[in-house]
């Protein structure tokens, strides 16, 4: 519809009208024509992160939050310690997620502007042997900082742990293959780079951990081995699924696919980043992250003194551009995304109205 | 979209096309516009049982199921005991959930064609009084069998325990008067009687009870606790909701108020019942229920010797028409639901097409 705003967060995002519209009609969730979408969606999810020879993909309802909780429920077991490697507010989250629910948890962390360092997390596993699971985020989405998935992947395998890996903001987007990099969990959800509408996570897990993990979730909505007993048992899911939302995402699968995958969405973001960058610096705003440790997903600025972010907000509202606030606890800042269905005329216009607000009256 | 099918289960249901076309725009889920159409969501469902004075409405991400889980991870704690009242597969999943979760459970059961008994609840709580909680379905969606609500949240008043309602089927068509009737939280989501898309669940609870659960949750996500205070600090959702799925049942609530609330989506309910049983009657099938507990959601038939349910099912659903199999253990049954956005000529033409397979070739 034409009065949707454009939406410069890191989600829910611009979606495209023809995924909008997949959530015209009605599907009984448990009738072959759903079970056929589900089946499309769950090989479509593996194929974004070359999975299909080595994962299977277990979606679930709820938001990504949900996902990584079920994740940490079923794979993490009351007899194991998990490390999680911190450098902002998404992997804070984890800890406090293990936590909560009794789970052993040691955290190392780095400064919101570093990336996390794979020799740091060597040594840690070197020193306790107690740890069997270690999670990251891939794209920091705190600050929109891209962490060395690889090198930690490596690190980890090579002391012989389970890895967890957050991609909620960089799947899809980032290069991630699973036949080359050791990952047991990728935890990400249906309204980032894959721009569909929110309200499904999904894990694309190797099956061996799933079935180490049966029984063990203390929860049964966030049971990720039942889920995906379920799901192979007779292609449906255990609880209600949202429908809709289901059809939404399988639809933007196929113009992901359409595009030209992960490569071609990854060209389109950084091309985003690159204009709205360079007109940003244009008007005198100043990245908070150092530029090479910027992924093309979500750009923090700092926010100048002679700027409050409300009214700013509200004006860039008013004009169809929706922006997004800081959540760093060392800066003033703001953030502006570069994913959606959006391309670089829409930045454009959006730099035109950041001039158009800044102007002196 | 005409290519939907009629959905003739316990949800996702039928829903207008009004309600599918709100999910055309997107949505800045921290944005002034969504905080507004969440306050009007958490009031209007508050209405739906007159809990303006006494409950707040608390809506959460995820299906039906993951509500009722949120609601005991948060409401029943590790010193607390639970009495689940059971005559079908939703009273039993209460019992599941509470298990897993380590908290203390018992279980009174009925047989699935026999309603719940306040006195054996009252006999019940009397007999132990470390019971603190005490659950219910209203509407067993199993076999559609009505449980007494009022007198069963009496019973349990009277003994001073807290009571909790899985009305998921029943809510917005079945009276529910919480200004009246003593209970502590009830539990619903958007996709049955308020003819919402699938996606979000709620739970309608006192204050005071959820005050004296904060932190007690073992989930993050699953914590009611900090989801009511969420919304209570700035309007919006502690995670990613899935804003299209709310913009829907929005609609949906709208159209519930202009069609005159619960007493008229009853009525139509209690007529698309009426039309469907003495057709199917008509047609020599028989009810599973005695009519008298048979609620206007879903009507469990006996499968007759002569007919196979996959057959019979595959030409309704040719014919446009998908209804449900049966959940029971002791009887061949399936399920035909009477909710949804659908009227009398909706069953009077399935009534035709169930004529038309029946007809000997
Ligand atoms: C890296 C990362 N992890 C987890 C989440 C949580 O997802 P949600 O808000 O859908 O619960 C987000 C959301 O932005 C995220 O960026
Ligand atoms: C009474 C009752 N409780 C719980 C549920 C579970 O809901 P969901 O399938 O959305 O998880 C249902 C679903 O039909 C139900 O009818």
């Amino acid at each position: 519809m034409s009065d949707s705003p454009i939406l410069l967060t890191p989600g829910p995002l611009t979606t495209a009208i023809e995924t909008r519209r997949a959530m015209l009609r009605d599907w009984g969730s448990r009738d072959p024509a759903f079970i056929a979408l589900t089946a499309e969606l769950r090989a479509g999810l593996l194929r974004v992160a070359k999975g299909e020879g080595t994962h299977v993909a277990v979606p679930l309802q709820g938001s990504g939050t949900f996902i990584v909780e079920a994740a940490i429920a079923t794979l993490v077991g009351p007899q194991d310690k998990l490390l999680v490697l911190i450098n902002g507010a998404y992997g804070e989250r984890m800890v406090t997620i293990a936590k909560r629910m009794g789970r052993a948890v040691e955290a190392l962390r780095w400064p919101e502007d570093r990336p996390v360092e794979a020799a740091r997390v060597a040594e840690a596993l070197r020193a306790d042997p107690s740890i069997t699971h270690v999670a990251l985020v891939h794209c920091e989405t705190t600050t929109g900082l891209l962490n060395p998935v690889e090198d930690v992947a490596a690190a980890v395998a090579e002391a012989g742990r389970a890895f967890l890996l957050d991609a909620m903001s960089s799947f899809g987007a980032l290069p991630l293959d699973l036949s080359a990099t050791p990952v047991t969990a990728v935890l990400a959800s249906s309204n980032k780079c894959l721009e569909g509408v929110p309200g499904i996570g999904f894990a694309l897990v190797t099956p061996a951990a799933l079935e180490a993990a049966a029984g063990r979730s203390p929860l049964l909505s966030f049971d990720l081995h039942a889920q995906w007993k379920g799901f192979e048992k007779d292609g449906q899911w255990r609880f209600t699924p949202p429908v809709q939302v289901v059809a939404a995402l399988v639809e933007a699968l196929r113009a992901f696919e359409a595009e030209g995958g992960q490569p071609a969405r990854l060209a389109r973001y950084a091309d985003n980043l690159r204009t709205m960058l360079a007109g940003m610096r244009r008007l005198g705003f100043e990245l908070f992250l150092d530029e090479s440790l910027q992924a093309p997903i979500i750009a923090t600025f700092r926010l100048p003194e002679s700027l409050a972010f409300r009214p700013f907000y509200d004006a860039l509202a008013e004009r169809g551009f929706l922006i997004y606030p800081g959540k760093l606890t060392q800066a003033e800042t703001f953030r502006i995304g570069c994913i959606g269905a959006l391309g670089r005329a829409d930045f454009e216009r959006l730099l035109a109205a950041v001039e158009e607000v800044l102007a002196p009256a």
